[in-house]
């Protein structure tokens, strides 16, 4: 079995100069095409009125058309008389002037002194020349320039483009992207997959990007990872396509074949970027046509559509991308990053007491829900090690800033019903969102002691007291003052295989002989759970098989039982229900929000506490299962 | 023949909120697509995912799945030895870990000790449970809320999606928008329309800006201007639309049928608003379909457009339009504007000095390019009499920041050449724009008095020296330091009708018997021209037929030329080419441009003069006749 490691370690703005230098030695031809279509599309060339608009003098009112001259010297006490046909012409607005008038009169202005003569009209006062008359090219004069060369054409342009007869246009050619999705396990979307397979999504994705940065994506078949199939199918691409993507097999595993086959019908210009996530990148070409290798992980697959696609795509099309908004932030926790790598990291930004404060979510290439949740993006330097908490950071923001600043920043352990509670408050359509980032209760608390969060949601036992969360803020947080309004009463309960077969209903079943269970990691509300419930009943837990085998969530522990490799485990009904398995209730934990007081009566707290107090959000709670409400809303406990 | 004026000068602010208020009674409804095609659309309610990703525990490398337990107390001078197949699996990259496998090893950590047995590998560092694996749900836990309600899905959101297992998503279903064009006179795009006859364009720029908004645009045939016709097109588009627009006929005379129709089929809830342009809206609806008639002129269309549909179609897809960008600049020329209205004007804006500058464009409502030439907006609230030079006032820019700090401002006559100037700049892709605003060669000298511009255009005849331009800058320029930089000298000449058929060849020819003039405005420099040649041939102007009639710019006096109301007049030979009637060139005339001895040297300034010096530039313009660019770029003159 043999490996080869290809991966350099080039720097980013080294590697997008290599690329971008030989890739946009391509341009993209022109193309006629019918200007009611062309929003969005990009001139080839300077685009000169074919028309004078309007293309005759037109009467810009109803009225009569007249030569000023015949006018002159009427008054109201000298008021002058016109003939109908002769010297008079009716006439609409936008009617051409007949040949000799000069001017219009509307038709308020006029006045029929002989009751049964009705072609003969008086006017009270002179026209001037020209009045109420639209000339010719008062808009657009034929000859004059309407669009320059490399405009990106707007709905804003599409009425001056036709009024000046221009009715065809010419415009640079759409980079027509192919996007070659790999890998044996990959299954088109549409059905659940087996164990082993993996729903296709990047190509998708990439098509998404690559439309939206003006290109025309054509997604291919997936490709086995095999290196003939590989080969053909790029060469096939390459034929009427002016930028390959190849999503996957980017790196240097037995099975990824991009940088053979590019190397064998191309060229490989560089394979490894510096930077994280994103690092097994290939740039080459085949020809003249660009190839990107891109690796198969979704946050990864992101960086590398950003930094070398988009940039192509908007150099082609002679435009540049509109600057993304940026700000400074104070991080809420410690980051060390490698001096390897340039890093970038997907941020969680809020603004609490007029401070911006950025949380990095997961930094796994693999999580393509951090791209979801996202507000911004940041970068830290190859050459710097890490962040620490607090230090500022700029961030490159996804969302707009308004809707950053008006963002609620709940810091803490995660609940499903904090996900209903963010539905809840964007469908007031009152602005504000509710953005929470996971840091562990006890992450929540110190959020709030280095004013870092709005409100933090918490579930912590206290075995002393077998409380929850109060004598950890009166602990952790004295100076502070708060509220703790509860949330929810949620179920804590034994995950057992469907149809519990070894009939476990108590945490006494599980001392039986060949009940084997898998616990959570130290430190765990769960753990601390039912340490406190062993404890209660004066059992020891060493003599549970399996206790030391620890899991680092609750999903970790229902995928063991799901998958037979432990006959029972600890956690709430919600993860039971996501893996399939049967859940056995113990007990209500009680989970809860932590809030300053001065956030309290703040107007976006205000609308929060009204959706948690509602019917409506304890009825959609509770009908997720595992859930009780009753006492939502209510205030558990106020600092003095 | 009658006139009823229905029209109300409603304040803008209360139009909106009654019409908003009416129309938004009703709700957009839901549908379920495809989530490949979501882009753009607006989820009706969260999404969950269904799927946890990865939905198996996957290895992240390639390597070997192992249960950590047998690894443990592995070390270089301890190695285990594993037996493949029996507690050691081959694995690659997003493979599923076997059942019993909570471990990847690397394969570049593995060795194979016995050189005959390729089944045994030995470790010599111990795995940590879970290392190299990415555990169900990493990603996304199914039950988990990907996207909230009333959320605009982007390119970000559909990996996740598919991940998620969510193939078909529940979106908002787009505001289908009714679109009516109206108007006897009206032609489709297409071929070139006979004088009477006008481009049907409004109908296109309103269904791009609909579509550019969320909307689905269907736009209808045109109606003629006819009540029945109108109401039987009203009430079929009534059966398949959310909202309809009726382009023209929204205003109060004879032809303006969209009042009493709606009044008739439906109920008018406003009509006439105070703003300008674009007061005679008509604010509607048809049973619970809001119903806009809008004003024809292409302006007057789009404050419409922008002020009541625009707002309309974000509200029912649950979106804010994001916020364009403001800034504060110094009006370059003084604005009269009524009380009677609020004023909405099309600027052109410019950084000069650091100081932002805004010059109003045409404030015509039938002006379309006013919308393209555009760099931003400005309000005159209805109570404001208008603005004083210099005065400062709120621009919302409707290009980047970055692009009007980089404009060159050229302000003063207008000269084709600029046009082919600005696209030369713009195809240098330095991010330079040329932003000319045509406020004749007078207003362009003071302008530079004023700090207002970068540079300016001018072809002023001093009638004492014979000399273009100099004078007048020693005149009103005295202080400062500028360079005269020479850019075309172009053909001023006699327009006479098509095959010269009256045979007019020279000025002299003007006081032939029959021969009719049209003249130029007092203090137009092609007036001052005529009447320098006539004082230099010792000739009487008074003599010339028509010497007091007077047209105010070139493409006016050479219609008035193609018409036949005139046998000659003088202007530029674009002029005469534009609207097809012939020329005979007399002198040539110095256009130049002044540029202030700061600004000379400025990178921007240094692209723009190379260009004019350029052989290609040079080329093009000559190209277009009338020109001679031998001494373009050559500095005609330098203030000591």
């Amino acid at each position: 079995m043999e490996r080869k490691v290809y991966l350099t370690n080039t720097p980013l703005e080294k590697a997008r100069e290599l690329f971008l230098y030989a890739a946009s030695q391509q341009e993209m031809g022109e193309e006629e095409i019918n200007t009611v279509e062309a929003v969005g599309r990009v001139t080839a060339k300077p685009v000169f009125a074919q028309l004078s608009s309007p293309h005759y003098h037109a009467s810009a009112m109803d009225g009569i058309a007249v030569n000023a001259v015949n006018t002159f010297g009427a008054s109201p006490t000298s008021p002058r008389r016109l003939l109908l046909g002769e010297n008079a012409f009716y006439i609409d607005t936008g009617g051409p002037l007949p040949q000799g008038c000069n001017a219009v009169i509307m038709i308020e202005e006029l006045f029929f002194p002989e009751k049964d003569n009705s072609l003969v009209v008086e006017i009270r006062q002179p026209a001037t020349p020209w009045q109420h008359v639209r000339s010719i090219g008062e808009d657009i004069v034929a000859g004059e320039m309407i669009l320059p060369s490399y405009h990106l054409i707007r709905p804003l342009d599409i009425g001056a483009l036709l009024n000046g007869g221009i009715f065809t246009i010419t415009v640079l050619q759409k980079p027509r992207v192919g996007i070659i999705p790999t890998g044996t396990e990959l299954i088109p979307p549409g059905k659940r997959p087996e164990p082993g397979q993996i729903i296709e999504s990047n190509s998708f994705a990439f098509a998404a990007f690559v439309q939206s940065w003006g290109g025309k994506a054509n997604k291919l078949p997936i490709v086995k990872d095999d290196f003939q199939l590989l080969e053909n199918a790029l060469l096939q691409a390459a034929t009427d396509n002016d930028l390959l993507l190849i999503s996957a097999g980017s790196s240097a595993g037995r099975r990824d074949h991009t940088f053979g086959v590019l190397n064998k019908v191309g060229e490989v210009l560089l394979h490894g970027v510096a930077m994280r996530p994103g690092k097994p990148v290939i740039l080459g070409r085949i020809g003249s046509i660009p190839v990107v290798g891109i690796p198969g992980y979704p946050v990864a697959a992101h960086m590398a559509l950003e930094l070398f696609v988009k940039p192509l795509l908007y150099r082609w099309q002679k435009q540049k991308p509109s600057p993304k908004e940026v700000l400074s932030a104070s991080v809420s926790r410690r980051i060390v990053s490698s001096l390897k790598d340039e890093e970038f990291l997907r941020m969680k930004v809020g603004k609490v007491d007029d401070k911006f404060v950025a949380t990095p979510l997961s930094r796994g290439a693999g999580v393509s829900l951090s791209l979801v949740r996202a507000d911004g993006q940041s970068v830290i330097p190859q050459d710097k090690e890490g962040l620490e908490t607090g230090e500022k950071i700029r961030v490159e923001l996804w969302r707009s800033r308004e809707e950053v600043e008006k963002a609620i920043v709940c810091l803490g352990s995660h609940d499903l019903s904090l996900d209903i509670l963010a539905d809840f408050l964007k469908k007031e359509e009152k602005g504000y969102t509710f953005s929470s980032a996971h840091v562990g209760s006890m992450g929540g608390i110190m959020a709030l002691k280095r004013g870092e969060a709005h409100l933090a949601g918490m579930h912590l036992l206290d075995p002393e007291t077998g409380l929850y969360n109060i004598p950890y803020l009166q602990r952790y947080l004295p100076g502070i003052h708060l509220a703790l309004v509860h949330l929810a009463r949620r179920e804590q309960g034994l995950m057992v295989a469907p149809g519990n077969p070894k009939r476990i209903f108590n945490i006494r079943d599980l001392y039986r002989p060949g009940i084997v269970f898998i616990n959570r990691q130290k430190g765990a509300g769960t753990r601390i759970f039912l340490d406190f419930a062993l404890k209660n009943e004066g059992l020891d837990p060493q003599n549970i098989e399996g206790y030391d085998r620890e899991e680092f969530n609750h999903l970790a522990v229902a995928a063991s039982v799901a998958a037979g490799s432990a006959d029972a485990g600890l956690g709430i009904r919600a993860a039971a229900d996501a893996l399939g398995v049967d859940f056995i209730p113990l007990a209500q934990e009680s989970y809860e929000l932590a809030i300053p007081e001065h956030f309290l009566n703040s107007p976006p707290c205000r609308a929060l506490l009204e959706i948690i107090g509602s019917k409506s959000f304890r009825d959609v709670v509770e009908k997720m299962g595992g859930y009780n409400l009753e006492q939502s809303g209510r205030v558990a406990w106020r600092s003095s």
